[in-house]
């Protein structure tokens, strides 16, 4: 009988998720009814998000209950099928947990078009929900054109570094925030960007009037907070604000908005909050879309792996304290562990 | 030689607009030059935005110099032309000053088509500028739908009011917030509204959660601060919300924003600021279209005209102080003034 770790929200977090927030459990893994797959989890993808889905403040999403195991997009080996379309050994991506092991439904997972050449982590990345992310709310929301200037806040976080790569593919002059000189130096050096802001170290707002003297068109925001203030102070008329994620006020007890709000007013700009999720029906197109760029070598991507189910927890810490580079991805189990059985 | 009172700024007002803020001066009237016509300001349309021209914040026009005459909307008559599409006794609106007289190029002045039948007013008002922001704000960004739940704050406002009005005619549930219980009857009892809060004797949230059980789709928003924060608690997904105003924090010395701005993230809502010149190409259809509702008993509307342009800074604090019902109008000169010149 296989043995199933399984990490269940105990507590909802105030701050960082500690030690409290989440429980480690073992378990026997479940066998699948009709119509059901058992999957090895082999990567679980942490997100900013996830720290929303653990508090119980309104969200876009129903909150994981205290009890339950905790939600997360994974990638893993169907290695049961009571459902006629899956067959042991298929890769299947999907909304999963954080466990070692899944069982369900089989329409809850999707199958992986994986032939070994790309690596498997990026379907969790760049061609998973992130790329598609990137996709819509830069290209759709921001849609930014030749000669503006975009932009974008936790720009060397997952999905900033590509909606930043995309601005630049339609021409326009990308500006990045992000939390390191390190960082700053991939997305100018390795992702093309104009320019980079290291918001630890710099002067975000007298960077900015340097960097993007002629206003800000596009404000691709993922963090919220001082960073988005000072953007909002000098976006352009008409400007658009694709709003991705506010991860600075995430682990924050109580909520703050940007104080110059009145900009979006004085500016006549457009913010609009979107998730991946609402644009469902075209991720095909957005994925066929991103791996012609990744192929042509126009989009640089990297992911951080991390070992490890048992500490997902800390892992997801490095979300917010910026310590992560890329993608950030546990591996729970070798990939090629399904062909050792 | 006819004597000529302005209004011109003397300091950026702190606070309310105050007897400081504004230098009554008389000079003699201006003759017009070639191309220009001289006119005699009837009506003075006092509006919110004023508030803001008097500031240097950053802002959608250029704020008033020091020393300038203040800007304001104006309805008055051609007293002497030298410019070959007006004649004296033509009756013109445009964006004037606040002063008895006005002398400048024709083009900046617009010919109303004033046959007696409508109050004259009714062009600094419905048929006018507040018509045509309330009717692109609601019908246009907010776009109601047949059951949807539309929340309007300043509701008793002139842009509010007709604001409202609109998304009645759209078959829409429709709750104002206005800031006395005389208001709140008459968006009720003459304006169709379905439920009006008074924001001053109730508890905003708790009104909300009765008149708006099933959340709000369009909040037309015109006052910011904590009205605001009430409707974002409550917004459905895919919500609206045009950004007309943010009456609220106008006479603050510091800025503020929703503390929940993290609910248009949530509730992937647009908010979208907006102002009414963004629209001109298409102000003929919104004003032939504002006239036929209006003509057939659909929209409601009333207008609070006082006297005396030297009272003009005293009658804009009652926008404030909500001391107002309808639109704000000063009376500069009676209508019939130049029928007996």
């Amino acid at each position: 009988m296989k043995t199933n770790r399984q990490w269940r929200l105990r507590q909802r977090p105030q701050g960082q998720v500690s030690t409290e927030t989440l429980e480690l459990v073992t378990e026997p893994a479940p066998s699948p009814a009709d119509g059901q797959i058992l999957v090895r989890n082999v990567y679980l993808s942490l997100d900013p998000t996830n720290r929303i889905w653990m508090t119980d403040m309104a969200q876009y999403m129903p909150p994981v209950a205290l009890g339950e195991v905790m939600r997360g997009g994974t990638i893993g080996r169907v290695i049961e099928s009571r459902h006629p379309a899956f067959t042991p050994g298929d890769w299947v991506s999907g909304m999963g947990q954080w466990q070692d092991y899944w069982c369900g439904p089989g329409e809850q997972m999707a199958k992986l078009p994986w032939d070994g050449t790309l690596p498997l982590t990026i379907y969790s990345g760049l061609l998973g929900m992130i790329g598609c992310t990137a996709y819509f709310g830069m290209l759709e929301i921001g849609n930014p054109q030749a000669g503006d200037t975009v932009v974008v806040s936790g720009a060397a976080g997952a999905v900033g570094s590509i909606a930043g790569q995309l601005a630049k593919i339609r021409s326009a002059r990308v500006i990045g925030v992000a939390g390191s000189r390190a960082k700053c130096d991939w997305l100018v050096t390795d992702c093309g960007f104009d320019g980079a802001i290291d918001y630890r170290a710099e002067d975000v707002p007298a960077r900015l009037d340097a960097l993007a003297p002629d206003g800000i068109d596009v404000y691709f925001d993922n963090v919220g907070g001082a960073i988005t203030e000072a953007a909002f102070d000098r976006l352009n008329l008409n400007a658009r604000v694709p709003l991705c994620g506010l991860i600075s006020t995430y682990n924050k007890p109580v909520p703050t908005g940007p104080r110059n709000y009145h900009m979006i007013l004085m500016r006549r700009a457009i913010v609009r909050g979107f998730i991946v999720m609402d644009y469902l029906p075209r991720f095909s197109e957005a994925i066929a879309q991103l791996a012609q760029w990744y192929a042509a070598g126009k989009i640089h991507y990297r992911v951080d792996v991390r070992d490890g189910l048992e500490h997902a927890p800390a892992h997801l810490n490095a979300l917010f304290d910026g310590s992560n580079q890329g993608k950030l991805i546990v591996r729970i189990a070798d990939e090629d562990e399904g062909d050792r059985l």
